[in-house]
Protein backbone atom coordinates (compact mmCIF):
# COMPACT_ATOMS: atom_id res chain seq x y z
CA UNK A 1 0.00 0.00 0.00
CA UNK A 2 0.98 3.51 -1.18
CA UNK A 3 1.93 5.59 1.68
CA UNK A 4 2.16 9.01 0.21
CA UNK A 5 4.65 10.69 -2.51
CA UNK A 6 8.38 10.70 -1.27
CA UNK A 7 10.01 12.46 -3.69
CA UNK A 8 9.86 14.68 -6.88
CA UNK A 9 12.84 13.95 -9.21
CA UNK A 10 13.99 16.81 -11.62
CA UNK A 11 16.79 16.26 -14.28
CA UNK A 12 19.41 19.92 -13.75
CA UNK A 13 22.08 20.53 -15.77
CA UNK A 14 23.99 21.73 -12.24
CA UNK A 15 22.60 21.00 -8.77
CA UNK A 16 24.25 23.61 -7.49
CA UNK A 17 22.00 25.98 -9.73
CA UNK A 18 19.05 24.64 -9.01
CA UNK A 19 19.67 23.89 -5.09
CA UNK A 20 20.82 28.00 -4.72
CA UNK A 21 17.08 28.94 -6.77
CA UNK A 22 15.04 26.51 -4.54
CA UNK A 23 16.82 28.18 -1.20
CA UNK A 24 16.49 31.18 -2.39
CA UNK A 25 12.69 31.25 -3.55
CA UNK A 26 11.65 28.44 -1.16
CA UNK A 27 14.12 28.49 1.77
CA UNK A 28 15.59 25.02 0.56
CA UNK A 29 17.68 23.05 2.62
CA UNK A 30 20.45 20.62 0.98
CA UNK A 31 20.29 17.35 3.00
CA UNK A 32 22.97 14.76 3.82
CA UNK A 33 21.03 12.33 1.14
CA UNK A 34 23.61 11.99 -2.16
CA UNK A 35 24.13 9.38 -5.16
CA UNK A 36 26.74 9.36 -7.35
CA UNK A 37 26.61 6.53 -10.29
CA UNK A 38 28.15 6.66 -13.68
CA UNK A 39 24.70 8.56 -15.06
CA UNK A 40 24.11 10.93 -12.68
CA UNK A 41 24.96 12.61 -9.67
CA UNK A 42 22.21 13.37 -7.13
CA UNK A 43 21.10 15.52 -3.88
CA UNK A 44 18.05 15.52 -1.65
CA UNK A 45 16.96 19.25 -1.02
CA UNK A 46 13.91 19.92 1.36
CA UNK A 47 11.59 22.19 1.00
CA UNK A 48 9.41 22.13 3.72
CA UNK A 49 8.02 18.93 4.68
CA UNK A 50 8.10 18.18 0.83
CA UNK A 51 11.63 16.24 -0.81
CA UNK A 52 13.10 16.96 -4.49
CA UNK A 53 15.92 14.59 -5.96
CA UNK A 54 18.42 17.01 -8.33
CA UNK A 55 19.95 14.97 -10.81
CA UNK A 56 22.92 16.25 -12.77
CA UNK A 57 24.00 14.38 -15.71
CA UNK A 58 27.17 12.07 -15.71
CA UNK A 59 29.11 10.29 -18.19
CA UNK A 60 28.72 10.06 -22.12
CA UNK A 61 25.01 9.99 -22.70
CA UNK A 62 23.39 8.74 -19.59
CA UNK A 63 19.94 8.74 -18.60
CA UNK A 64 19.58 12.32 -17.55
CA UNK A 65 21.96 13.32 -20.36
CA UNK A 66 19.55 12.09 -22.67
CA UNK A 67 16.48 13.67 -20.96
CA UNK A 68 17.74 16.90 -20.32
CA UNK A 69 18.85 16.57 -24.82
CA UNK A 70 15.46 15.71 -25.33
CA UNK A 71 13.01 17.52 -22.94
CA UNK A 72 15.85 20.24 -21.21
CA UNK A 73 15.36 20.81 -17.40
CA UNK A 74 12.10 19.55 -15.73
CA UNK A 75 10.55 17.31 -13.56
CA UNK A 76 12.07 13.75 -14.11
CA UNK A 77 9.84 11.64 -12.11
CA UNK A 78 7.71 11.33 -8.70
CA UNK A 79 8.58 8.80 -6.16
CA UNK A 80 5.95 7.01 -3.99
CA UNK A 81 6.48 5.28 -0.71
CA UNK A 82 5.33 2.04 -0.63
CA UNK A 83 5.53 -0.37 2.36
CA UNK A 84 5.75 -3.55 0.80
CA UNK A 85 7.54 -3.67 -2.54
CA UNK A 86 7.52 -7.54 -3.32
CA UNK A 87 3.55 -6.98 -3.25
CA UNK A 88 3.77 -3.85 -5.60
CA UNK A 89 6.15 -5.71 -8.90
CA UNK A 90 3.58 -8.35 -8.59
CA UNK A 91 0.35 -6.08 -8.82
CA UNK A 92 2.75 -4.43 -11.60
CA UNK A 93 3.35 -7.47 -13.24
CA UNK A 94 0.28 -9.13 -12.94
CA UNK A 95 -0.94 -6.32 -14.96
CA UNK A 96 2.09 -6.67 -18.07
CA UNK A 97 3.42 -3.55 -16.54
CA UNK A 98 6.93 -2.87 -17.15
CA UNK A 99 9.02 -2.46 -14.08
CA UNK A 100 12.70 -1.32 -14.56
CA UNK A 101 15.59 -2.76 -12.01
CA UNK A 102 12.77 -3.40 -9.17
CA UNK A 103 12.61 0.11 -8.33
CA UNK A 104 10.34 2.30 -11.55
CA UNK A 105 7.75 1.03 -13.53
CA UNK A 106 8.18 2.83 -16.81
CA UNK A 107 6.34 6.03 -18.17
CA UNK A 108 4.56 4.10 -21.06
CA UNK A 109 3.25 1.82 -18.17
CA UNK A 110 1.79 4.70 -16.27
CA UNK A 111 0.47 7.38 -18.18
CA UNK A 112 3.04 8.80 -18.91
CA UNK A 113 4.89 9.21 -15.56
CA UNK A 114 8.21 7.73 -14.72
CA UNK A 115 7.06 6.60 -10.94
CA UNK A 116 10.07 5.44 -8.75
CA UNK A 117 8.99 3.06 -5.73
CA UNK A 118 10.85 3.70 -2.67
CA UNK A 119 9.94 0.89 -0.11
CA UNK A 120 9.81 2.75 3.61
CA UNK A 121 12.19 -0.09 5.25
CA UNK A 122 15.33 1.32 2.45
CA UNK A 123 14.63 4.69 4.47
CA UNK A 124 14.57 3.09 7.85
CA UNK A 125 17.43 1.64 7.39
CA UNK A 126 19.59 4.58 6.84
CA UNK B 1 8.11 29.90 3.52
CA UNK B 2 7.77 26.71 2.41
CA UNK B 3 5.33 24.18 4.12
CA UNK B 4 6.02 21.11 1.50
CA UNK B 5 5.06 19.37 -1.93
CA UNK B 6 1.18 20.15 -2.05
CA UNK B 7 0.50 17.71 -4.90
CA UNK B 8 1.71 16.59 -8.23
CA UNK B 9 -0.64 17.59 -11.08
CA UNK B 10 -0.64 14.89 -14.02
CA UNK B 11 -2.04 16.10 -17.36
CA UNK B 12 -4.11 13.28 -18.31
CA UNK B 13 -6.78 11.84 -21.33
CA UNK B 14 -9.25 11.12 -19.41
CA UNK B 15 -9.71 11.13 -15.53
CA UNK B 16 -11.35 8.22 -14.40
CA UNK B 17 -9.03 5.91 -16.34
CA UNK B 18 -6.06 7.19 -14.41
CA UNK B 19 -7.84 7.12 -11.30
CA UNK B 20 -9.13 4.06 -11.78
CA UNK B 21 -4.90 3.05 -12.31
CA UNK B 22 -3.87 5.02 -8.98
CA UNK B 23 -6.48 3.24 -7.51
CA UNK B 24 -5.59 -0.62 -8.94
CA UNK B 25 -1.81 -0.07 -8.37
CA UNK B 26 -1.99 2.29 -4.81
CA UNK B 27 -5.01 2.13 -3.52
CA UNK B 28 -5.60 5.51 -4.21
CA UNK B 29 -8.98 7.24 -3.55
CA UNK B 30 -10.57 10.23 -5.43
CA UNK B 31 -11.01 13.00 -3.00
CA UNK B 32 -14.19 15.52 -2.63
CA UNK B 33 -11.92 18.22 -4.74
CA UNK B 34 -12.89 18.78 -8.67
CA UNK B 35 -12.56 21.78 -10.88
CA UNK B 36 -14.39 22.48 -14.28
CA UNK B 37 -13.09 25.27 -16.24
CA UNK B 38 -13.19 25.94 -19.95
CA UNK B 39 -9.91 24.27 -20.54
CA UNK B 40 -9.25 21.43 -18.10
CA UNK B 41 -11.18 19.37 -15.59
CA UNK B 42 -9.54 18.30 -12.55
CA UNK B 43 -9.75 15.94 -9.57
CA UNK B 44 -7.42 15.36 -6.50
CA UNK B 45 -6.76 11.78 -5.98
CA UNK B 46 -5.28 10.51 -2.71
CA UNK B 47 -2.23 8.45 -2.57
CA UNK B 48 -1.45 7.62 1.05
CA UNK B 49 -0.83 11.31 2.46
CA UNK B 50 0.10 12.63 -1.27
CA UNK B 51 -1.80 14.26 -3.44
CA UNK B 52 -1.84 13.91 -7.42
CA UNK B 53 -4.32 16.72 -9.09
CA UNK B 54 -6.09 14.83 -12.66
CA UNK B 55 -6.25 17.14 -15.44
CA UNK B 56 -8.08 16.30 -18.46
CA UNK B 57 -8.42 18.64 -21.51
CA UNK B 58 -11.95 20.88 -21.86
CA UNK B 59 -12.19 23.00 -24.93
CA UNK B 60 -10.61 23.64 -27.87
CA UNK B 61 -7.07 23.90 -27.70
CA UNK B 62 -6.86 24.71 -24.52
CA UNK B 63 -4.14 24.54 -21.76
CA UNK B 64 -4.02 20.84 -21.19
CA UNK B 65 -4.96 20.02 -24.29
CA UNK B 66 -1.95 21.67 -25.70
CA UNK B 67 0.20 19.99 -23.20
CA UNK B 68 -1.25 16.61 -24.16
CA UNK B 69 -0.51 17.27 -27.86
CA UNK B 70 3.17 18.37 -27.21
CA UNK B 71 4.12 15.97 -24.39
CA UNK B 72 1.80 13.30 -24.36
CA UNK B 73 0.56 12.43 -21.12
CA UNK B 74 2.55 12.98 -17.99
CA UNK B 75 4.15 15.45 -15.12
CA UNK B 76 2.18 18.69 -15.56
CA UNK B 77 3.13 20.81 -12.52
CA UNK B 78 3.89 20.31 -9.05
CA UNK B 79 2.47 22.59 -6.24
CA UNK B 80 4.34 24.13 -3.30
CA UNK B 81 2.22 24.81 0.06
CA UNK B 82 2.92 27.96 0.96
CA UNK B 83 2.34 30.37 4.23
CA UNK B 84 2.74 33.75 2.67
CA UNK B 85 1.63 34.54 -1.11
CA UNK B 86 2.18 38.30 -1.40
CA UNK B 87 5.68 37.87 0.31
CA UNK B 88 6.59 35.06 -2.40
CA UNK B 89 5.04 36.84 -5.24
CA UNK B 90 7.46 39.92 -4.48
CA UNK B 91 10.29 37.35 -3.69
CA UNK B 92 9.73 36.08 -7.18
CA UNK B 93 9.34 39.52 -9.39
CA UNK B 94 12.27 41.24 -7.53
CA UNK B 95 14.10 38.38 -8.96
CA UNK B 96 12.11 39.10 -12.74
CA UNK B 97 10.77 35.94 -12.80
CA UNK B 98 7.46 35.30 -14.64
CA UNK B 99 4.54 34.55 -12.38
CA UNK B 100 1.17 34.03 -13.98
CA UNK B 101 -1.94 34.69 -12.53
CA UNK B 102 -0.50 35.50 -9.10
CA UNK B 103 -0.48 31.36 -9.12
CA UNK B 104 2.32 30.24 -11.33
CA UNK B 105 5.43 30.15 -11.83
CA UNK B 106 6.41 29.56 -15.43
CA UNK B 107 9.38 27.00 -16.29
CA UNK B 108 11.03 29.21 -17.79
CA UNK B 109 11.82 30.91 -15.00
CA UNK B 110 11.93 27.73 -12.59
CA UNK B 111 14.34 25.55 -14.05
CA UNK B 112 11.95 24.19 -16.27
CA UNK B 113 9.37 23.43 -13.74
CA UNK B 114 5.88 24.84 -13.46
CA UNK B 115 5.33 25.54 -10.16
CA UNK B 116 1.82 26.01 -8.77
CA UNK B 117 2.04 28.11 -5.26
CA UNK B 118 -0.78 27.18 -2.82
CA UNK B 119 -1.25 29.50 0.36
CA UNK B 120 -2.14 27.42 3.30
CA UNK B 121 -5.08 29.90 4.21
CA UNK B 122 -6.71 28.66 1.09
CA UNK B 123 -7.57 25.17 2.58
CA UNK B 124 -8.09 26.48 5.27
CA UNK B 125 -10.86 27.93 4.23
CA UNK B 126 -11.95 24.89 2.05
Amino acid sequence: MAKGIHHVGLAVNSVDEVASFLEEIFEAKLTDYQMETPEFFSRMVQVGQGLFELLEPRGENGLIERFLKANGEGIHHVSILIDDLDKMIEICEKKGMRVLGRRFIHPKSAHGVLIELVPANELQRG
